[in-house]
């Protein structure tokens, strides 16, 4: 079949939180029919967004203060009229929320320490959806 | 057919203003025969970049000028020798000119409050192309 | 669908040094035997990045620039406990390993004046290896 289509279901703390979503996209590769191709990583709403970055412990705490400076909370967005989160959605759309992957011979073609990570920058824990699609040969 | 190559044109005002691209992907998608796959966004150009945002008036504007300030068109560039637009050109390759969306049973998967949209940062009104492709089954 | 995977190696000199792939994948799809698709452009590791930009001199030094400005060197990463290059990582999780460029009709659908680009923000001269991927028809 040339494309597959999977949810993930991850609980964040919010607040840029990172999580890995590596493991989660290995599996799911494990299970394809498919060799070769790309895996899509693609975080529905405007929140949250999927990059890569080395999973250690201290850059992961180095990232989420980046993307803190970015886009500092203590601004005053517009956005806040309505809801309190405007630095959450400058955040999310800065980093996007598209991830491509290429995989070859049922192998991710990621670096050694790279991995592909969740960003929820929303103000309170959330229970989020990622949508993992596959398409290839 | 599996791959399906359409273009878009759209009226901008520069200046970094932000076009909502969703109602016309939604009917590009509505036309198609294609069930599930991913739909990527694409624009041609080094002033112009696409991202996901809830497109509401106050968030937009949040977004324009995060844009601004994320690379000041006070600041010397060196392309400003040749042409008046270092800092739109940076603005672009900050944010980036491909968006890849997933559908899936000829629904677009993103979220309710997120929109794909077209941040133009050059500095005069431009007349836009975005290439709308869709790959699936 | 088809796939075609092919690896390209670059020498870079590290240090948010800026390469142009365009020629590069040109050459690849002029030899492939798919008509219209995309074609995905990945950098395994975390410490570079792709985007699109106009290859000007000018303008290459600009965005190496704003890179560095965007996440400066100078600055305390919890990540130089055990490396020296954090404010690497950080520049390259922020712009993004992945890039998907559309073509048809064998013609990569880039703009005139817009360039695939690879940015090595490493804090050495590095040699490197990008994926390029096309699937089409």
């Amino acid at each position: 079949m040339p494309v597959e289509t999977t949810e993930i279901l991850i609980s964040t703390r919010g607040n840029d939180s990172i999580e890995d979503l590596t493991p989660r996209i290995e599996e799911i590769l494990s299970l394809s029919k498919l060799r070769s191709g790309l895996v899509h990583v693609f975080v529905p709403g405007s929140t949250a967004a999927v990059t890569t970055v080395e999973y250690e412990p201290g850059l992961v705490e180095d990232l989420t203060e980046a993307v803190r400076r970015w886009s500092p909370r203590e601004m005053a967005y517009r956005h806040n009229r309505i809801d309190d989160n405007g630095h959450s959605h400058i955040r999310a759309a800065l980093l996007g929320p598209s991830l491509t992957i290429p995989f070859s011979e049922h192998r991710l073609l990621l670096g050694t320490w790279q991995q592909a990570v969740l960003i929820d920058s929303d103000v309170r824990p959330r229970r989020r959806k990622v949508i993992i699609q596959l398409i290839g040969e």
